[in-house]
């Protein structure tokens, strides 16, 4: 974890862009029939008498898939994470479609040092998911902690 | 959808409690491999180093399995929903383990009437997720959009 980056390495305002995921229909019908399994994430027909026209990804899917890139992001620029601890502000703003390519965008709003615990700080950080359109499919602000390089600075 | 229930039949703070959800190792690390594969939910002896001391499920994860209890709800008691528009206050309270069994309650915080679309009202509840001992593992409020049964009124 040495050389991955701390709560010191981060500039509030920074952003980044990463990521590309292809939202297959396999997979769409495969989530939603475990976890979510309303017609319209799972049947056209279903679909097209609701607001969505066609199957569209279950939110919580497009939640694991914007999951997945950052994780993927991670090994390409490891962060000293230390966990999530919530999210505020989560908006589905727009249908994910099977055939859809999904990419992320992070921006730092904050961060704070904690007093009880010198070793760890808290980010807060806007997350967004776009599709190949560039539209906003989903925001929200992550709220997660991360570790300091130097502790008794 | 007629006997569903509508924006006028639900009563601000009542409360539901349902499900029963049980995490099983085997879809812990079926869901972290696919969309959160960071070893603290895949491998044992990793996670006994991490604050989780052992394999724990995705916090995503645990929203999905939140999603599943609903949607088994709405065949007991079903509503005219019309969609989910987000979440607010999203807190992973607790680690949620292979081996816990999950429940969840409802509290109807808020229900507002769509000014610009009679036809329709957005709730906001506050949905708890629990494990087998009682405790919180999962918060948040949902905001999410009802019928309404009599528009004109």
């Amino acid at each position: 974890m040495t050389d991955a980056l701390h709560f010191e390495d981060l500039e509030v305002g920074e952003v980044r862009r990463f990521g590309r995921y292809e939202v297959t229909r396999e997979e769409v019908i495969a989530f939603a029939s475990k976890y979510d399994p309303q017609p319209f994430h799972l049947d056209d027909e279903a679909a097209a008498k609701t607001f969505f026209g066609r199957i569209a990804a279950s939110g919580w899917h497009t939640c694991a898939m914007m999951m997945a890139m950052l994780v993927e992001q991670d090994k390409v620029e490891a962060r000293a994470a230390l966990g999530g601890l919530g999210m505020d502000e989560l908006r589905w703003l727009r249908p994910v479609y099977p055939g859809d390519v999904l990419s992320c965008e992070t921006k730092l709003l904050e961060k704070t040092r904690s007093r009880s615990k010198p070793h760890m700080g808290t980010l807060r950080a806007r997350m967004t998911v776009f599709n190949q359109d560039g539209q906003r499919v989903l925001t929200m602000i992550a709220i997660s902690l991360i570790a300091v390089r130097d502790a008794s600075a």
